[in-house]
C-alpha cells in the first residue's frame, strides 16, 4: 500500500466510527461508510481522529478498526491518528498500524506544550520515537488542542524533521499560514503536502493559497472532491458556486461539540451508516436540530440542482 | 432616550471605532458610520464592545465616543460595553454613560470565573454595583471570554437579577440554549430579550428558536435587518435565500482575530469609514486577504441581484 | 486484597515508576521502591498517576506495572490511576486492574469539562461504565486538570454516585473544601475518605480540617506517616515541628514540571531507585538544582536531629 | 525621585491597598502601610499590582493612590503597575504616573498572547507606546497571566527593548530562568535587574542564582530584607534559617485567590492597616483560616526568638 509523501494530493476523508445504539462498534456500517467515502471520490481516508471518536476506543478496538478499514480500502491510503499523551504509546500504536498497512500516522500536539521551543522539541521526540521511516502528518488544530504553532515554529519543524511529510491544516484563521509555507518553499524550503480541515469551510480559498487538497469529514465528501477538481481545472467561479451551495449545512456541521452528531445524522440519512449514535458521553441531535439539518439539506440539494450539479456524485 | 428592556427587538449593530492611519480616532468617520448603520435599518447600536476595539481606548476616549455616538443616533438606543476587570470601574463607567443617555450597558464575564456559583455570583455583584435602575445586557461569548455559562446558571441569573434585561447570545453552539430559555419562559420564568451575535452566522435558525433579533457587526447590516423582517413575515425560505447569499463573506469575516480587519476593509470599501486601519496592536488585511474579500463581495452582490434583492438596502 | 472504602485512613504513597537511563522500566527498582514505601510506613500505594509517568506508558507496560506492584505489596492496598480520554478505556483498564487485585481506581476529570452539570455528569458516566462494585477515588487537582469542582458539585457527586468512596484532595487553596465536606456530613451526608495531595504541603492543616490522611509522593514519605501519627495522638505542635523541618525540601519538590525530577533525585540518593531518569520527554535535574536539593536535604536532616527525630524512620 | 535601572537592587514591597469595611479606600491606612513597609527596610514600593487590587480601582482612584504613595515614600522609588488591555491606556497611565514621580512602570503580558513572536512583539508595542525614557519592569507571572515566556523570547526582549530595565520574576519553576539570563550576560548580553516575586517562596535560592532582590508583598517584609542582607554578607546558612522560620506562614499566604486575605489579616494584626477588608468581589478569611494563620504566626515568632532573631525588625 502506498504511503503518504510530500507530494500527496487530493481528498482524505476523516472517517466516522459507526456505533449501534448500545455503543458497540457497528462493523457492517464501518465497511459501508468506508465504501461510501471511496465511492464519493475520496483519494484516501484518515481514521481514529478526534471526529472518529478515537479517544473513546479501547486500544484493542482501535487496532481492529485500523485493520478493518485498511483491508476494506482496496489499496487506497489510510492515515491513522495516533496522538496520545505519551511517546511510548504513540510509537507503539504507530508501528502497529504501519505493520497493518497504514499509509502514515497523524499526531496533534498535546495541550501541555506552552512555548515555541517546547512545540518544536515535541515533534523531535515524536519523529525519533516513531523512527524516520514512518511518514507523519502534523495536525495543526489550535481550537481543539490549545496549541498555537507560529509560522516560525512551523518552518523550523519542516526544516528539522524530514519524516513530517504532511500538514493537516486547521488553524483558524489560517490562510496566511499556507501562503507563508508556500512562499518559504519558493525560497528553497522543502515542500510538504498541505491538506485542509475545519470541515472544509475555507476549501476554495485554501486551494488558491496553495493547499493540496482536503482532509476533513464533511458529510458530503463529494463537495470536497468536486471543489478540488474544479479548482484544478481553473474553474474558480464554478468551484465557489458549488461550495456556496454546501456552505449552510457545512456551517451547521462545524459547531464544536455538536458537529459530529450533525455529521452522523446526515450520514445515517444518506444510508452510509445504520445509526447516528455517538458513543457515550457523546449525545445525538435533539429533534429541533434534526429539523434544522433536514431543512438545510433539502435547500442544499435544491440549490445544487438549480446550478446544474448532480447532487450526491462528485463533479469532476 | 429609550432604554432597553425585556421586550426589545430588532437589530443592534456592534459599531466599529474608526481610526486614521496614525491610530487617532477619526471622529468624522465615527459620525458617518453611525449614520450608515442607521440608514441600513439598524434599530439601535452597541458601542465599545470587543469589536469596537474598546480595550484599546483610554477612559477619556471611551467617554467621548459614547457622547458622540449617543448624540448622533437621533434618539435610537445605544448600548455601551462596560466590561472591566473590576466592579468599581464597571459601576463608574456604567453610571457615566447612562448619564450621557445610553440605553443600557453590556457586561461580559471575566475569564477568572471558574465555577457555576462564581459566574452566578459575579452578576449579583455587577447588578448591585450598577444599581437596579441600569438595564444590563449580559454578553455570553465563551469563545472569547473562556467562560461557559450552563443553561442552569443562565436560568438562575435570569431569576435572581431583574436588571439583566437582555442576552447578547453568542455561545457556539448555542441554538439549544435559546430553546431552553424560551421553554423555561413558557413554564413561567421571566422573559428576556435575546439578540444574537457571532457575526450573524446562525441568524435565521436563532430567530426560529425564539431570538428577538441580532446584535453583531457584520459589515452588511442590511442583511440582518432583512432576515429579521422576512422571518417576521413568515417568509423563511426567502430569509434563508438572502442569508445564504451573504454567508460566504460572513464566514470570512468571522475568523477570530482577523475578522475586524475584514469588516473594516468592507466598511471602508462601502464608504462608511475613511480608513480600514485598526489601532495597534491590531493589523490590517494583507493583499491576498483583500483580494479574497473583494472577490467574495463581488460574487455576493451578483447573487443578490440574481435573487431579486436590491444589494445595499434592507429588504423589508 | 482489601479494597478502599469510605473509611480508609492513612498514607497512600503515589509511587514513582523507575526507569533506567535508556528509558526502559527498571523492574528491580520498582520492587525496591515498593518495599521502600512500605518500610517508610505507608498504608497503601497509588500507582500510574501523573507523577508515576502513567501517560508515558504503553497499555501493556501499565498492566505489567500494576501486576508487579500489587504482587509485591504484601496485601497492602494498591490504588491504580485509570484516567483516560474515553470511558471505554477507563472501564477496560479499571476492570483489568481490579482483576489483578487492585484496591480501587482513581479518575481525574478531563480538561474538556466546562460547566458544573458536565462535571457532575462525567462522574455518572464513569461510575456506570466501571460498574458499582469498583470503588473509585476522585482526583480533584485543578492546577493540572484545569477543572474546578465547586463545593456544590462535589456534594452532588457524593450524593449521587455511591461508588465514589474517596477524594484525592489537591485543590489549592482547598482547606475550606474539606471543612465544607465534613460539615455536610455532620448534617447527614454520606462520609467519604479524604486523602490529601499537593506533595503534603498543607498536611497538618488538612488533618485539622478532617482529612483522613495523605495521598502524595513526597520523597520522604515517613514525614507524612509521622505527621498523621502525631496529629492522631493530639500532638499538634510536635506534628508542625516535624512538618516544618521538611517544608523547605517539600516546597522545592512542589515545583510543577520540575518536581518529579527532584523526587527521583532524592529517591535515588536514598537508594530507593537506581536511576533518577525520567522517561522522555521528561528531563532530569541540572547540576545547579541538584546542588540546591542536596543542600536543603542536608539542612533538613540536621534540623530533624536537632528536634530529636530519627531522620529516615517514621515517628509514631 | 530616582528611577529604576538595570542595576537596581533590594526589596520592593508590593503594597496592598487598604479599604474600610464599606469598600472605600482607607487613605490613613494607605499612609500607615507605606510607612510600615519603609520602616521594615524596604528599598522601594510597587503599587497597583494584582495584589494591590488594581483592577478593582477606577482610573481616578488609581491616580490618587499613585499620587499619595509617591508623596509619602520620602523619595524612595515607587514602581506603578500599568498593565491594561490596550496600549493607549498603558501609555496614558504610564505617562501620568511618571509625571507624578514614579520610578518606573510594570507591565504584565495579556493572556491573549499565544506564540513567541506575539509575546516578543507585544513588548515592542508597549515600549514604543510608552516612549523610550520610561523604564519598564516586565512582570513574568505565568500562573496568573497564562503566558509562558521561554528563555529564548526573554533573551530577545532584553536584546531588542532597552527600556525594559527590570524583570519581576515569578515564573514557577523559575530558578533556571535566572541562571540562563545571568549566563547570557556573562556572554555579553545587557544586564537587567531581577527582583523576585511569588511571595518570596524561593528567595534564598533566587539570590544564589543571581537575582538582585525581591519584589513581592509577603506580610513580613523584614524577612525579605534580612534574607537579602544575610545573603549579601555571605551567611547563606543563617539566611536559610531565617527564611525557614517564615516559610510555614509564607506558604499559607501563597494560596492563589486566598493569599491576599491572609496578607491583609496579618497586616491588620500587625497594626499596619485598620481593616483586613478586600474590595468586592474579594472575600476575607473565615474563622478557621484566621485561626490557622494566627497559630502559624505565633509558632513563627517563637522560632525566630529561638534562632536569636528579633521578630519584627530586619536582621542586617
Amino acid at each position: 500500500m502506498s504511503r503518504i509523501s510530500e507530494t500527496t494530493r487530493g481528498v482524505f476523508v476523516i472517517s466516522v466510527t459507526p456505533f449501534d445504539d448500545s455503543g458497540a462498534i457497528d462493523w457492517a456500517s464501518l465497511d459501508r461508510v468506508t465504501d461510501f467515502y471511496l465511492e464519493s471520490g475520496a483519494d484516501g481516508l484518515t481514521i481514529l481522529g478526534i471526529m472518529g471518536e478515537a479517544p473513546k476506543m479501547t486500544q484493542a478496538e482501535a487496532a481492529e478498526i485500523a485493520r478493518r478499514v485498511i483491508g476494506r480500502a482496496s489499496g487506497k491510503p489510510v492515515i491513522v491518528g495516533v496522538s496520545a499523551p505519551g511517546l511510548a504509546a504513540i510509537a507503539d500504536l504507530g508501528k502497529a498500524v504501519m505493520d497493518l498497512g497504514a499509509a502514515g500516522v497523524m499526531v496533534a500536539p498535546p495541550g501541555s506544550l506552552k512555548t515555541d521551543p517546547q512545540i518544536h522539541g515535541y515533534y523531535g521526540h515524536v519523529t525519533r520515537a516513531l523512527g524516520e521511516e514512518i511518514p507523519v502528518c502534523l495536525q495543526d488544530y489550535p481550537l481543539t488542542t490549545g496549541v498555537q504553532i507560529s509560522d516560525e515554529v512551523m518552518g523550523r519543524i519542516i526544516d528539522d524533521y524530514p519524516s513530517i511529510r504532511m500538514l493537516k491544516h486547521e488553524d483558524w484563521p489560517g490562510l496566511s499560514k499556507i501562503s507563508k509555507i508556500r512562499a518559504a518553499e519558493a525560497g528553497g524550503r522543502r515542500h510538504i503536502s498541505i491538506l485542509c480541515g475545519n470541515g472544509g469551510s475555507f476549501l476554495p480559498e485554501e486551494i488558491t493559497r496553495g493547499a493540496d487538497g482536503a482532509m476533513t469529514g464533511f458529510a458530503f465528501p463529494e463537495m470536497m472532491v468536486s471543489v478540488c477538481a474544479l479548482m484544478a481545472k481553473g474553474d474558480r467561479d464554478r468551484a465557489h458556486d458549488l461550495f456556496d451551495a454546501y456552505l449552510p449545512v457545512l456551517r451547521y456541521e462545524l459547531q464544536p461539540g455538536l458537529g459530529l452528531a450533525v455529521r452522523k445524522h446526515v450520514l445515517a440519512s444518506r444510508g452510509a451508516i445504520a445509526s447516528a449514535a455517538l458513543r457515550a458521553p457523546g449525545a445525538g441531535l435533539d429533534a429541533a436540530a434534526r429539523r434544522d439539518v433536514d431543512f438545510l439539506v433539502e435547500r442544499q440539494q435544491r440549490r445544487l440542482a438549480e446550478l446544474g450539479f448532480d447532487p450526491g456524485s462528485p463533479a469532476r
